[in-house]
Formats: structure tokens, sequence, C-alpha cells
């Protein structure tokens, strides 16, 4: 993970791009990152669709969801969610709420999601279920108010993922990139889960030693590296790369005195530049 | 919503192909526009597929479904479905009819859609269901005849939704964002509807409650910026973004002496402009 | 539908990508017209995947499906289904052979596909369904003796459209543009009738009366003009329009003295030659 | 089939590309094929996602899967499943790994996919399924332990495929093309049993003759350069053909003393040259 934090600004604009290209978020969905200096603090985009966020959008936020310099647009109504997680877990790093259509059935139906495959272990063997109704009765179903987020954050308790009642999913991780490996395996494992369901009946989750040996293999070193890699790249390939921050915004929050222009990823790949030289 | 004719025609020829692109409208299916200054008439292209609309397909018509100026290109046989909903319902100022993949298995099974998450509560909590063999007997099933058009707006009641029999859908609007939201969002929950019902079974509506606070949220400023951003950023990314209108054929119409050039619409996103600059 | 061999030739290849684009043809499947001056020949490629096919590619045959010239290529080994209904069905001037996903459930499950919404009613009411096992035994499944032609036009009879038990469908037309419209059309109705099968049970097709007259909606005038053009956009914005047909190897077969550069189709659009322009 | 290594390197780029457009790889899986004349030896990327291989990536291991010089790259941790096949099974001459989510459900079912239709015949009559715990217990489901490669080389058997429990599938060819031809007609297949099963019932195989005949289909020479024309074209399309193997690294390894600049395949098409060209 990059300490420095405009490398961890132009991190978590990709990683919106990213999910964005891999169908976890749309229109909606947004992803945070802990501050890399300053646990007291985390980092969020103003109210804008991910895929089209830029290192520029990026905002600072205390824990309780405050913006750390008075807001010039527009802030996500549902920001209390990485708040109250930040709050509740010293352990994650970085969050991300979404609507994907992969887990938007069960969120539907109330049914559970469960490892099916080795890849969708990397969520883990429990995905709680959070039923805002239960403890705040009609609401828009919006997690809005910081008793909302509370509530939520204690649901979710010390696991990976949890799903919440008729409006989506919030998913944790101890990086950045670990975030993006578990959302993205999480949703293709429920998109498993469903076909199998539709098709063959209910699949029984994985044996609990497969789930707990099977969940780290996102993280391995030489999986890690492929699919940031896969994923950077077919984000390039469709034109869709952030653009670099600019060192006017970037500098009076994040104290660096000069923003040097840099790609916003490693794995920048050979295809990618060629459609952007174009 | 903007108010100068030109400025609404270019809105309008936006809409139908953010509608095509996000797989509301295909080769069929027709959105229009109450007249910005005449509540008497309303905005729709001559019969062309909402994909390729320019500005200056658009034509002006009289509530009873006339052209305002003799045609010189093939109409839409079902405009009446535009003109009678104008006429029955002052606060409409936007109409889509449409036969989205995700709605078509609720209009041939006879089934109704229900909000089954908070985005899809845009619909609102009941969308009435049009059967037009029920007073017209066989019929090609398009609505043609005025009698027709009235029999569908009485259907459509004060909803803001109603399904076609074996046909589609018609979805209507207090302004061309706000049908323009509403068409895709019930049609993401006729998707989710679907999924739920193939994998998990039939899933109950939101609560009452939970439908009329959730209805709004697609119309909140910071959704409202975000989402016509969304959806302009990713069809200039296709390379589909209209023209913008001639001058000649908008001023008799309109009326306006000079026809600018200008950005078809405000949130004209870097990547797209970079992307046509090619 | 053009009456010079090159128009017609053109057509044909832009009926090849046409509906490979559109999802009804992939590696495989094939599409023929009847010869524009001689109805004892048919027009069809030589044995290659319909979405790379070139007017140079198109070659002629007699109803005995033998190759007129001797070729220099391979040839589609089942190209007697064309011969073979071109001999029995004097009306037909088109024929299209798929295995398209949308079919293939039912030509494997030996379940009929009912017209089930308006548009669907192209194909008309009966799609006969033919299992070449029950005259030829155990077989590869391909139809490539003339007898297995023959049978195959039997089974289809006065229809619009056969199955294929394992195998796909063939659709025939009035003309080449028909034809596309009523394979395209087909594929939408089977997939909705699938898509109805598997979340809220077994359609009813549409009445007799309705399935007569929603059946020549899509040869309306105003409704064939708006679908072609819609189709050749798409395709012209995938930057996969065919090239145009050298004068060399046209002019022998179609005894034209000189085969001009024309544009394939009336309804380039302008966003499509955009991007080609790039 | 090649027989200089530099092309039979630059066709197993092609093939991992290939097979990563058409949707049976993704971030994962891997193909393989034998070493052209060294039958002990075979050829397989470092690990990097199938979609950006290019021939520089492509190693040169022992059948006990040990890289033949000292990597200086991370190395798939299931080669295994390469070697031990090709150990037990001479007539092999490529292998491919993937978890394409045609495949999935009856990997996650514990269900056999059968053929059902001509083209799905490639597989062949019987897929066996290994369950990785039947013999090792808990695992993290990956086959990286030689006994783990033997007993899966075990359950293929004689077979052209085998179904690997919570996994994903082993697909064998007697050559890098019949291979990548029966993984997609495989997958395809695999589909076709699926959306059968959601909506009109298990359908039964078809009967063992027509496996039997059906299953060189994919094979025939008009049908081969077919599908392989189509699916570079489809590739090249997308912009995403392999770039060429530079002189530097492949001589050493393949020990030619001077590799030429050439196309990656003979079947680059008009279409996707001129997208490059842009």
């Amino acid at each position: 993970m990059p300490e420095k934090l405009t490398d961890v600004i132009a991190e978590l604009a990709l990683a919106n791009r990213i999910l964005a290209h891999e169908g976890v978020l749309d229109a909606f969905g947004h992803v945070s990152v802990r501050h890399p200096s300053d646990p007291g603090r985390y980092l969020l985009s103003r109210a804008r669709s991910p895929a089209v966020i830029e290192p520029d959008d990026i905002l600072e936020y205390t824990l309780d969801s405050a913006p750390v310099k008075p807001p010039k647009a527009h802030l996500y109504a549902e920001r209390v969610i990485h708040g109250c997680i930040y709050q509740a877990r010293s352990d994650v790093m970085a969050v991300c709420h979404h609507h994907a259509p992969a887990v938007m059935p069960f969120c539907i139906a109330g049914k559970p999601i469960v490892p099916v495959f080795h890849v969708g272990a990397a969520m883990g063997a429990d995905v709680p279920f959070w039923d805002q109704h239960d403890e705040f009765g009609d609401t828009n179903l919006l997690v809005v108010k910081p008793e909302e987020g509370r509530s939520l954050a204690r649901a979710l308790g010390g696991h990976s993922a949890v799903l919440m009642n008729r409006h989506g999913a919030t998913v944790v991780g101890g990086s950045l990139k670990e975030l993006v490996s578990r959302s993205i395996f999480m949703c293709q494992n429920a998109e498993f889960q469903l076909r199998t369901l539709a098709s063959l009946g209910a699949p029984a989750p994985l044996h609990p030693g497969e789930t707990r040996l099977a969940g780290s293999i996102s993280l391995m070193p030489n999986v890690l590296s492929r699919t940031w890699e896969y994923w950077c790249t077919r984000l390039a390939a469709a034109g869709a790369m952030p653009p670099q921050g600019g060192a006017k915004k970037a500098a009076p929050q994040g104290g660096a005195k000069k923003a040097t222009r840099r790609a916003p990823a490693k794995a920048a790949p050979r295809r990618g530049k060629a459609r952007r030289r174009r």
C-alpha cells in the first residue's frame, strides 16, 4: 500500500474506476481509504459516480464523517458508512459500499451469500445481514444518520462484508487492493451462486476448512500482482483511466509541496498506453 | 429543466440517446417532452430509432398528436400515447414508451412489477397493468387510435408508469431528467425482481413507508447531478453524443432567430471529449 | 429490394454482418439471397464466419447447391439448406440458418417457440420442429445431404421458420430485409419467452388474431427504414461495415462491365462515418 | 500446428488472448502447449493474466513443472496441472485450465455437463468430475502439489476435459487450435445446458452416435479455418492482439539466431489491421 498521500489519492481514484468498470459500482456506490498517516481521518470523493472520479475529487474527512475543509461540492449522503466502520474497526483500511446486480437478489430476498468456489472464499465464511427496518422502522433505506452507520458497523462486526436489506452491500479490507479484490470476487461468487440456484438447485457452501485456506488466495503475491494488472489493463483499454491529480488542490490538503505528474498506477499496460496515445 | 426551446430540443435528443445506451430503448420506443412555453404542444422525434436521433429530427405536435407543420418524414404511429397523456395529466412534462427486456417478462406474464430496492421506489408503489384486448379485442397491439391512447392514459391514472400487455411500458415524469431516471431505475428494479424470482423466489415489495420515502432519492440534488453526469459520460465514451441542431430547421419551429452552436449538455465530460477529439 | 447484382451482393454481405453483430450469427451460420434476375440460382458466401464476410466472398449457386464456377475456397457444408428451400418455396427470396443462444434451449429441449409479444409475431403463429434423427438416425447433425435438405424444407412447409433438434433454426423471408428483421425479432421473442419461463412461468402465446395483425409490424415502411438504419448504425459504430466489392471478381460472375465504388447501404449513418474517418 | 518454436510461442500467446476475449479465461486460468521438438517439455507463461500475455512471457518447463531456466518472475502456482497431464497423456499437445462462468455452476453443484447440441460434442460424451477433497481433505482448492496434479490427471483419464469441484475445468487437445475450439465450445454447451435447465427443464444428452459423429465438426478443415479467423478478428477488433516476441529473450530459450518480426497469426484480418492503424 502506498504511503504518500498523493499516491494513496491516485490509487483511490483508480480503485473507484476499476470497481465501476468491473460492474461492482454503477451510478452509485463509493470507495474510501483510511488516511495513510492519520488513522483518525479517511479519504473519499465528493458526491460523484465512481466511473468518473478524479484525484482532485478526493476529500478528507474526520471519522465523524465531517469534511476537514469546508466543501465546495455535494458530499455523499451516506458517508457515515465509512466513518462509522473506521471508528469501529482499527484493522480496516478501506471500505466499499455498492449495489452490484450480483448481490441485489440476496439483499432483496433476505437470503445469505455463502462461499461456493475457491476464489469466493475471499469474503469469508459468513456475511451478516443487516435490516435497517429492525432498528429504525420506515426510512428511505439510505444510511445517513450516525446511529444508522453505527448500527451497520455493529452488524458487520469482525466480518469482511455485510449485506444491507433492500439496499446493497458494504465490504472492508486491510488495504485498498485487498478491498478491490474482495469486492470483485464476492460479486463473482454471488453471481455463481445465483446461476447455480436458478439451474441446478441451492449449493452448499465450501467446507469451513476450505474457506479458511482458500480465503487468502487473492492475496498471494503472484495473484495480487496478476489481478491488479488485469483490471488496470481492462480499464485502460476502455480509455477510462483517471487523470492525474493537479498540484493546486492536492497541495493544501495533502501538504505536498509539489505534486509531480506521474502515472496513476504501476501497472499501466502497453495496450492501454497505445490506445491512449492514439 | 431548460426553458429555451433549442435547449429543450437538445436535451430531448440527448435523453433519447441516453435511454438507448442504457438499454431502455432499442430500435423502438420514443421519448417526448411538453413544449416549454406552450403546454398545449409537445416535442417528439420523427420516426427514428432513439439511438440516432438528432435535434433536427424533433418535431412539434398538438396534444391531438397532429404535427404543427406538414411533416416531410415518417412519424411514429404510436404518438397518441404522448398526446393523450399530456391531455390527461397536466403535471406530466415528459413521456417515455419502451419495450425494455427487463419489463417484457412482466408484460408477457401479466404479473406486477413492485419496488424491491430503494432506488426502484422511483416508479412508485403501484404500476397499473393495461390490456388493450379488454377494450379493443384483437389488434396489432400498437397504440395508434386516439381512443386507444385515451384508454392507456386512463389506466395510467395518477401513477408514474403503466405496463402494457404483450407490448411494453409507458413512463412519465415531472421533468425530462426525472423521466430518464425513473425509466432507468424502473428497469433496474424489474431486472432485480426477475433475478430474484429466478433464483430465490418471489420477493415482497418494500414497506409502503419505505417506498414513499425512498421514491424521491433519485431526485435529490446530489443524486440527480451524479446520475446525469454518469449517463452522459457513458454515452460520450461510446462516441454516441447527439450532434447539435442546425439553425435552419430549428429557427422556423422554435422561433429562435439565431441558433448558436453549443454543447448539447452541461455534463459533457473530459473523457468523452478526449475520445471525440481523436 | 435492390435489383442490380452488385447491389444485392453488397446488401448480402451487410446482412451477414448485421446478423452477426446483433447476436443471431456467431462463428457459424449463413445467410443467402435468391439471385435477383435468375430465380434458379442463389447467392451465398464461401465458408467464412458471417461477421467478416465481404462482397468478394459471395458465390453463385444453382438450386442443387453446386457452385456455378469452380470454387477456389471452402464452401459451407450445409448449403443444401438454402438450395432445397429455394426449390420448395418460390416465394422465398432469402434464407438464414443460425445457432443463436436465444433459440438453442428450445432446440435442445424440443419445446416450441411461440409469439409472446407484438414484434415477435414476425415469425408467425407456428414454428415447426424438425428432428433429423426421425428420418436419418444418428448423424453429425449437420444438414449436408440433399435428402436432408429436402426433409428440412418439407418440415418448414409454408412457415417462416423451423427449429432444428439439437442444432439451431432456419428462417426465410420474402426479401433480405424482411429476413433480417424476422431473424432478429424471432430471437428477441425467444429470449423474452425464456426469461418469462425462468422467472414467472410458461407464457401463453398471443391471441391468433393478434399474431396475424402484429405479424406485419416489422414490415411497415416507417418501421423497416427505422430498424435498418438502427442496425447499420450499430454495425458502423463498431467499425464493422463490410468493405465494397472489387470490380475484378464481381464482373465475371455478375456480368457488370464496371463496378463502381459505392456505399454498401443507403443508411450509412453520420456517426459511423465519423468513426471510420478517424 | 506450427513447428518452429517462435511460431508456437506466438500462437500460444494468441491462444491465451483468444480464450480470454471469448470469456473462457479471466484474471485467472492458463494455457500451455507441449514443446514442438522436445516432448519432455512444455511452454507456459509466467504468472500473468491470459488477456495480457506476450510471447516474451512464455517460459519452458520440464514435465515435472520445473522451469528450465531460473525464473525472474512469479510462476503459476498450479503449473503441475499441465506437467502431470503431459506426463500421463502422450497424445495431449495442449492444456487449458479455467474458471469460466459457464462451467462454474456445474463445478459448484457437482452435476455433469453433457453434450446438448452438435458443436458441444467437441468435449466428448463424458466429462469426469474430480473432487480434490476426496483424496486430500481440506485444501485451498488449488492444484499445487505433484500428487494433486497426478490425481487430477488420473481423473481426466482418456477424456478431453475434467470438471474440478468448486474450482473450474481442465481441457486438453491434440493441438493448440483443437484445444481452443474445444474450450470455447464446451463453455457454449454448458451455457446452453444451463439456460435450458433454468427455463425448460433438464435436457437429455445427444444420442451416443450423434456425439461420436458430431464430435469432430469443429476439426473439419472448413470449420477450423473459419473459427480461427473469427476469433482472431474479434480479438484484433478489440485492439488486443499480442505484440510480437523480442529476439533477445526468445533467442536463448528457443535457440533461434534471429527472430524476425512477423505477424503473430495468419488470420490477422483486414478489419483489425485498420483499427490498429488508427
